[in-house]
């Protein structure tokens, strides 16, 4: 039996985990760079750095929008960093919407699991893709396009959606306009709104000015 | 009332989709490149290529892995062509089992959505990460490394996995190695398993040789 | 004198343009891919193929916005398609405004070169950042995120922003929302606006529904 | 009015920075990896990282060549690290010149501003691609290219030129060649040049050898 | 003479090389991330650093595979840390064979420059490409794929391969499944080995289970 | 035996192959594109498509620089098309050279198979590397740099060198400089060498003006 010898000649590969580089589970502690997080020692790495168990159950939908977005990013899901893949758990009360939104980071492909979902996008050419989506359906989102999810439905309705990003980030045009210490004036200028309009939704999102 | 002049100020971009590139839904009968599909002419997509219905119902597990993979990507559901992302359901029922195998094109995230998969992937460290996976649990596979799914409960079991690819590909293992011509003699030399075996796979797997 | 020798050597790469890839000049009427345009034949590839015209003037901002955006972008200008570079000159007469918008494809380096303008983007947290920018001055928005620029001065302002894309396209909130046929209802249940103020945008936009 | 609760369902997004991964300001201090520099702490970032007031004036053109470059890469604007963008400005006074160089990182795409400008690249078939520019034209440079400008005019000619790349770097062949120890007859062997014109220019540029 | 001032031009390029990023020594020592190694401090690199002298003489084939692979990866060679291309040695003796593998990362071209070698790797399509390859022949072997190289003379074989990346990982199928703790029933319900065959090779190859 | 039901539950997977992208063999008669040739229809791929026989044998070095340079990258070898990796051979007589050059698309490997060769690059701090490499050394080129190889001893040397890309291009110099209608005085200008020198070059290497 020659098991040593076999051993050694591979053995620039495997006798350190530095010589490669198949995962890197971001160590959020460290700094980050532009591709991502720096790698946790690999280790320090145990399988439950490749699974995450925070998408089983409902997000809390008590709230004004009546509906919960669950996060599985590289921030909530190390394992996820350098991988270009994350997803997210959507649930929807009845009457629940997720307004206009971007990704500016990836594209989305949603896949509806529980309930009945009106989605839709508006392209570059300001063009209206949208559908209603029954358990089962997917939709795809192209990256950094406004987009839109409505319950349609009379009941909870629940979606997973994937990201071609492990950070695809999210902008919601409301918190965005809305949440912050912009100029009521200056919104109006740069959005057309009337000044009474931002105003009260300045008060419904937090915002200030 | 001035909406002409607004609208011709920002013309050149939408005034011909062509200026755009916001999506490039495949165009199957055209020639592929190394960045995928040719784009379908953007005045005949409707939101119907954005949206696939065919992962509403299992797959059918009649089978000898008792197992079922049923793809949406790019070849399948062209809408996902050139975003980076696409998704595939995964119904096992009990006793199934996804052979050993890689996607060479992508990382894959995987959510279990009903019943119990035992799940892992073997690092080039030849280190194995797996853990039994209930409703609702999320595991990541790292690009082209070799994974496997066991349902290790008494029902059906359902998962959702996306990938960082519109075409990921699949290579099993088994179909690699015994589902075509390759000599019985070679695959002993470059598996090191015994000729018997091989062609006991061989059989089962269709190949010759 | 030994030219002829010196020159078969490297006859190879030199012979015939085909071997070489240093430029893709965009085919308009080509199918494009989801990395851009086919090349045009490259022995009709001329310098007025990478030589662009249409920026020597101000647009014209006799409009709504009092704004003009004139894009050099791989639609325009063919000579940059899969250079990953495109450039745009932005004039704005006094009172001139861009309202809030996004480009999907590619981050944005803005330098004033003439006038006052105030700009500003708004972070995934909310945050914003803006500021007053006089001639000379340059700011940077990153990818996908939404930004604006108003003209903060009494005189007509003009910049030149260049994009990290080809193609980085434009996404402005009011004409994704107001300039199509989403129904009232529906741009009221996913941005909380009211009825009325959507009703009265849509007129100035154009939209209908 | 139920703003907290809207607050808290997104608030896995928003309450950390760390979460999202929308523009990576470069800590120079830090070290940096293949894809630029590590990011400075979100929380200390201000409009002004993403703001640079360096180009607003001519450079110092009282030298050999009559010519300033003044760059916003992201050595001199960390703003822009991870972002694939970056812009320099060219002055050039009469008789002034850019010799021959490449951008090893990106392709450019620059506009004259002022002046008249004669600049031209020679592609990998040897072929010239030259033409004078004068105030509003664009010319792109493909990535790694030899090119030059000259001013083609009796006045101070001014442009912007911007790059795919935070870092395009910059590789002038007089310098390369002349301004360092490589040893006159390695520089004749290798450029086909005489030795007597050698000495000369590291005369010129300062090298030695 | 006026070389201080046509120095001083430029110095805001090459006074300091942080402003230039043409290469990024990996420092095996710092932290990694997704895009490879952090860079060395580029004042302590020299020539060494870009020379790598360890494929001079064959590796040892005294062993079962009489194969030997010499790596000259990023973390044997931290020179190409950050550039996407790596080299290997491979030596097989008479008899030799590189049992069936992958390279998650990259893709390969192999030539042989001494014996003689049959090569050949499986498509997505279960399709077999192989060939014998004789001195100066070529290969190319797509990301991913599991391919196989077997010596196919009576002497000496040697190769060089290189990767379309610096980390580009080798994944053999005999080590993935017997070199470590899966459970022989494991291993048997993902491959349809059977489980004498199983215990057999992880005798060979030092598993357990 | 239940072959075919398991042929069927991946036939999605297997029945076409225009359902994957594993590879792509370049159709040179077929359009370009930014990220390479059009892929050759898949059903007429064999082989031959992926092995190369032309580096073989030495080039022929009986021209003004002793050398030859003989390419295997996708013009020539459609089979990396879309691989990211390609391959030369060089040989070089006693006194042979490679003068100055870069390949603007990709970094470089390079391994001495035979005799001696003296090789370096120039950084972007004008910083030369170099060194003397024997049969087994490794050098490595960082993209779009600008290098040399010279022969260094006293009998034919042959190096291997492998690039980051299918089509790294090639651009020397000299032929840059000499070999096309660039006017002399224009050459003067933007290199800084003599009238004389620069029409003497021409000459050599077959420019006019």
């Amino acid at each position: 039996m020659m098991i040593l010898p076999l051993f050694f000649i591979f053995c620039l590969f495997s006798s350190s985990h530095a010589a490669v580089q198949d995962f890197c589970v971001g160590d959020l502690a460290a700094p980050q760079g532009p591709a991502g997080y720096s790698c946790k020692d690999p280790s320090k790495v145990t399988v439950n750095d490749f699974v995450f168990s925070g998408l089983g159950n409902p997000g809390n939908t008590s709230n004004l929008v009546k509906a919960a977005l669950t996060p599985a990013f590289a921030a909530q899901f190390p394992g996820v960093n350098g991988l270009g893949i994350s997803l997210v758990r959507l649930d929807m009360a009845p009457g629940g919407v997720v307004p206009f939104h971007t990704h500016p980071g990836g594209s989305e492909i949603l896949i509806v699991v529980q309930g009945t979902i009106f989605a839709g996008f508006v392209s570059l050419a300001n063009t209206v893709y949208s559908k209603t989506l029954n358990k089962g359906d997917v939709i795809v989102f192209p990256q950094g396009l406004l987009h839109f999810q409505v319950n349609a439905g009379g009941t909870l309705a629940t979606a997973f959606a994937s990201f071609s990003s492990q950070s695809p980030g999210l902008q919601i045009v409301d918190y965005a306009l809305f949440a912050n210490n912009l100029p009521t004036e200056l919104v109006a200028a740069t959005t057309f709104l009337d000044a009474a309009q931002i105003k009260k939704l300045k008060g419904v999102f937090g915002g200030t000015g």
